[in-house]
């Protein structure tokens, strides 16, 4: 990564912010400007000392080697034509949104193709904004690249090269998939805990202060991914539809097979469902995905 | 709790096993017997020395001021009948199933009402047996209690004390209502874990590595309570059928809204619920109900 002495964050929130403390911590040499639209997140992440943080997209991005935009989704298009014409001819461009097919094509009409390589780190934690972030939380997470056909070579190296020193494990992948799979291990199930955590503070018959006392029966373990940005969320969703909309069919179907069990009490069949879901934990274990530690090592009481 | 001499124990999994820990460290007068069905647990308590391990559930209770019966709730009316007709006259029955109209009926049933009380520790983890128990375990947490009408109130203090004693704070509630807020603060979200497990296994689109791989994006938080013990999750959803059921229905409801909001971008719709959902979380921790670590205060990588 001899050829990156400069690099623009876009967008100062819990990734960008993680990004820069990496940076700061693991390729020191390496130049960080920032920038964020909210003056006061741009304040607080001088505060902090996370970068040089600039007043203007143009500033941040004059000199860049790599471009990260960490804005979210419904806001690439916007980042992407605040800094065009204001790029150095082989900055490369990337991105950290949780969507991939609409934010390459934002991008791809924008900004010159050859240097895109949009990014995804599978990483994150329920809190949001510069205070949130932490420099070890790209360790031993995924990184997901999804270049388009045009993307060069050399570009995709360095992204990947990049995201390595951060503690990432990189793979590439079509958008189209990276979107079906993200569906199914990240937007699903933030929606279906957005969905319960809704339902259960609107219920007559239970009060909300019932919820929270005894919600360390299951219910707080959702409550956790549900804390997430309200704006980040919503904008996934919208970007993400088509494959939310299929994974969401195949979840209810499946839920109506356990609901019409449990009406015949069908004892076998909800048996044999709850039998084979705890091996897919152990793999996740196993391959360092999340602790071992029983109850995610909660510290109780 | 001076006339609790001997406990007897019957069913040494998770929960057991951690009253017979937490009763060893903090009532260490109280002898304490255990019996379990399968031998293999039995010999496994022995070995621990988690109390005096007998062959017969009748020797179990013989002489026991207080049986707690810690067995899947579709086991409880078996274990009654095991143990009618060998009690001392005044002894007390209690146990800690997760649902309670269908266990107090059972208990009911088959034992003296009067010495009744049912009860619900609402703590737990993913692990079951012997092994997975710790005296900690009911620290901080409610304990549910749903006596019946015929009851006698000092059987009712003693038990208190009881759990007050392991740590727990405690609570007296109709079996009914408690078993309509379980249904929304364990066994819906349960249910919703086992299925989206399921889901995700079973999509042809995506392979099974590949939600193991990037399931920190949100999945891996389902896994672990889709990693209970599946002939206790059986038994609760047949036994607690009607207010599941009824649950259920409401966060389809709600669920299909979404989905409708996502089919027709409408993000003010999404954007709203998810505004809303971060307060109840905020609460949670702020009750000591979870920990106020980002990510369960996970060690990651």
């Amino acid at each position: 990564m001899d050829n990156l002495r400069k690099l623009a964050i876009i967008g100062l929130g819990l990734i960008g912010s993680s990004i820069a403390r990496a940076v700061r911590e693991v390729l020191p040499n390496i130049l960080v400007s920032g920038y964020d639209t909210d003056e006061a997140v741009g304040a607080r992440a001088a505060e902090l000392e996370l970068a040089k943080i600039v007043n203007s997209p143009e500033e941040a991005v004059a000199d860049a080697d790599l471009v990260i935009l960490c804005v979210p989704v419904g806001s690439m298009a916007a980042a992407a034509k605040s800094i065009a014409g204001k790029l150095k001819p082989d900055a490369i461009v990337s991105d950290v949104g949780s969507s991939k097919s609409s934010v390459s094509a934002d991008l791809e009409r924008i900004l010159p193709a050859t240097r895109i390589v949009p990014a995804h780190p599978v990483a994150g934690t329920e809190n949001s904004g510069p205070d949130a972030g932490f420099a070890a939380l790209f360790h031993g997470r995924w990184c997901i690249l999804t270049p388009g056909s045009a993307a060069d070579g050399e570009a995709l190296l360095m992204l990947r090269k990049f995201w390595e020193a951060l503690g990432a494990k990189v793979e590439v992948m079509d958008p189209k998939h990276h979107d079906m799979v993200l569906a199914v291990t990240s937007h699903i199930p933030h929606l279906i805990a957005f969905t319960i955590v809704g339902t259960a503070s609107d219920l007559e018959q239970v009060a909300q202060s019932e919820v929270i006392k005894y919600s360390a029966g299951g219910f707080r373990d959702f409550t956790r991914i549900a804390a997430s940005s309200p704006v980040m969320w919503r904008d996934i969703f919208l970007a993400n539809r088509e494959a939310v909309l299929d994974t969401l069919q195949r979840f209810s179907e499946d839920l109506s097979l356990l609901q019409r069990a449990i009406r015949l009490q069908d004892g076998e069949t909800l048996f044999n469902l709850f039998s084979r879901t705890s091996a897919i934990r152990r793999s996740i274990v196993q391959q360092g995905q999340d602790t071992a530690a029983p109850d995610f090592g909660r510290v109780q009481g």
